[in-house]
């Protein structure tokens, strides 16, 4: 991280240690957002008067010397499915500009404002979630930071977009198939989705409920580690999230790779995808001194039960609106929830069935590895309004595809980390490290190693 | 229970109390359901030989002074969907009887073999489970032994009509949505369906996984309570059997009514059934001194969810004979499973839904009483081959009728015992004694006031 863009722990560091005041920070974040943005198109809300309101109340319990929380002063947005109170939560849609504001705000925004983070607005995303490109209809394609003829990635376009331009250091996405790891990969910064039920989703608008994650971009693993750690716990108003006690990873991640076995992810993993993404994998392993290899069975499987079993929940969720107001969705949303509409139920609990082996086979995995690195996505971030691509001489659609190495891995809600692998003179690209389920802390270790060696890193588009 | 029919505890007390022999037993049931079970068509098959073998087994145990458990010598059948092993596993169909043999018994056999029970045979239902009438195209129905024009219920009716019948005093069954009480009301005898997930299924096959539990039939509380006592307990081969430690019943039977507050379901559970069925809930209620009543929000809503799921889960597992073989399937089965093929996945998702939000709502409920008291069927047997009855003046279909006030209970797994009760020249009916997740006990106390108050009990069909 450059001096020009700290790391939200460095933020923190300057704003507690009185070097610079909470509101500067804000005021020099806000004067930026205003001036870049249109370039991005990440921010479809920017809570200017809140945000340096909630920086003064930092300042001020700064000065009567009372603990301002461990993020004080750091600047974070949200995709605009999160609830903000007093905003009308979007969620990417026309449909729900239409419903009135928040009351209170999500479980994860409260959480990280109370650890002392001001919170700047809220970032585009595909409607509902649903899309790995955020070239939304209604507000607008976001732009890759990296190059602004390219997709940001989706769903959480504006959460990555807005991190890799070095609008904001830290902002939240949502993961269901793949849409924090995918835009992290092709925009170049950390993304973390952990275990499925480890962080409430409450507050948040749902795509497809048996895959929903929520988790953070950033540009440095300790902030994903300090934010992981702020957002675990349980949630009495989330009934998914775990009641297991929450295990900090901050204070772990200098721990090193003693003990750690790790592999690379060969078959499915190591196919259809462009040479650079396997790359990518390799310079990784590389460093880790990997040299063991393991076969997930059946991923293509798992993707296909993971399309149906999304697009039938998806569509569940939005019945009413597909049915009384079709029109009023974004093309590129609307079919496949019409599609999933029309999946019959033994499909889906085939998909369900599938899932318990799939899961079953994986776990036994984990006894022999601690962690498996595989690519993020098969490809750098695509042209934006690109439909096709050719990877390995064979043409594929763009928007399902960049899914291909993400989808069989949230399917079973094992924790995932994405870890951005820059070139000079390329577009960068993310590499996973998956771990079994609630093995956060091992994932972050490693990549920490990494880090500290500059085989990955998430510079500021320049 | 008359000398000539003694319940299961009283045969093994005389067989382990050495006055009569385990062989003598079995004989005497081998030649009772040889000569009487022509005119009910309870059993499928009978295991003569190996009855008998076992039989000899558990008296040479006595003669050696071993414990031969706590069942020994009674004689016990189960609904052909058990597996036994050596014997193919019809579940009701043509398809499956072209099946290998079992390779070992279903778990519930075993267990009750290894407490001194003898298995004496295989007992006719629906076609997989599915239907309330036992009018099984292929092996026949089977007759009520109240009255042999009508039918025994379903689906485990010749679980019910074996120990109504007196040919056996213990049966298994399994109950999806009431296929365990529905026959025990229309037979007059015990059916038990315990929580959901509390005794293991292995080896038994399944209808709609997220509903299917198996239970005993019996003519007395406390053979209801030691069978229950005896299938208790984890079992690493069924994924859904709870973990938690068992919770013997038969020690806490004789504790009374003190501390329990009972209600009467209203509303749904007191409309649309023969006055009949009401009034048996009314003498249990008055012999009860209940006065409280209960609303059970929304159970036609929980009948509908039931059926889509049913339906729906039921297709999938049989999806490959539908596609490939459909007119080996029991016409009463087969266009089920079809429209249960073509739901949407969106209907299923809701009932899912709804089924959540409905447990929340009855675990509310069951914070003010401990039981609810409901009637099982909302009417007596019908005949066989009848398809439609008039209800309070309505005109309704027999098969899907008979589960109106069971299917809402099962649906979120709700421990149920249906009671039997006898006016003379009528025919029998049962009445629900419903409590929450795990409170068997409960139940199995009031019904054992009840029956030492002679309000309810099981005699033989004479």
């Amino acid at each position: 991280m450059s001096k020009a863009y700290p790391d939200a722990t460095q933020i923190a560091e300057v704003v507690r240690g009185q070097e610079v005041s909470a509101k500067s920070v804000i005021a020099a974040t806000l004067a930026r957002i205003a001036e870049e943005n249109q370039t991005f198109n990440c921010f479809t809300t920017v809570t200017a008067d809140t945000a340096m309101a909630d920086a003064s109340k930092i300042d001020e319990a700064i000065a009567l010397g009372k603990d301002p929380g461990i993020l004080a002063g750091v600047p974070f947005a949200v995709k605009n499915l999160f609830d903000i109170a007093g905003l009308t939560t979007l969620a990417g849609s026309k449909i729900n500009a239409e419903n009135p504001p928040a009351i209170k705000d999500a479980t994860a925004v409260a959480k990280l404002k109370q650890a002392g983070a001001v919170l700047v607005g809220a970032l585009n995303m595909d409607e509902y979630a649903y899309g790995f490109v955020t070239e939304n209809s209604h507000y607008g394609a976001t732009r890759n930071p990296h190059d602004t003829t390219r997709v940001a990635g989706g769903s959480s376009g504006g959460s990555a977009a807005a991190v890799a331009a070095g609008l904001v250091p830290l902002t939240l996405g949502s993961d269901t198939n793949g849409s924090i790891r995918v835009p992290a990969s092709l925009c170049g910064i950390f993304g973390f989705k952990p275990t499925y039920g480890r962080l409430s989703r409450s507050g948040a608008v749902l795509f497809s409920s048996s895959f929903d994650h929520i988790g953070p971009f950033a540009r440095s693993v300790r902030d994903i580690a300090a934010v992981f750690d702020i957002l675990q716990g349980a949630d009495e108003s989330d009934r998914v999230c775990t009641k297991r006690p929450p295990q900090l990873c901050l204070p772990q991640l200098n721990q090193g790779l003693e003990g750690l076995r790790i592999a690379v992810a060969e078959g499915y993993f190591a196919k259809g995808a462009e040479l650079e993404a396997l790359e990518a994998v390799a310079t990784i392993a590389s460093a880790l001194d990997v040299t063991k290899f393991v076969t997930i069975p059946e991923p293509h499987r798992a993707r296909a039960a993971a399309f149906i079993i999304t697009a039938a929940e998806g569509a569940n969720l939005h019945m009413d609106s597909l049915r009384s107001r079709p029109f009023d969705f974004d093309p590129a949303t609307r079919d496949r929830f019409l599609a999933g509409a029309l999946i019959p139920a033994t499909w889906y609990i085939q998909g369900q069935r599938f899932r318990q082996w799939y899961r079953d086979r994986v776990r036994e995995i984990f006894k022999e590895v601690d962690i498996i690195l595989a690519p993020t996505t098969p490809c750098f971030a695509p042209k934006i309004g690109q439909q096709k691509m050719t990877i390995g001489g064979e043409e594929v659609l763009v928007r399902p595809n960049l899914g291909l190495y993400t989808q069989p891995l949230s399917f079973i809600g094992l924790p995932v980390l994405s870890v951005p692998i820059h070139h000079p003179d390329r577009l960068p690209l993310g590499v996973q490290i998956i771990a079994a389920p609630y093995n956060e802390a091992l994932i972050l270790r490693v990549a920490a190693v990494l880090e500290s060696q500059s085989i990955i890193s998430a510079p500021v588009a320049q």
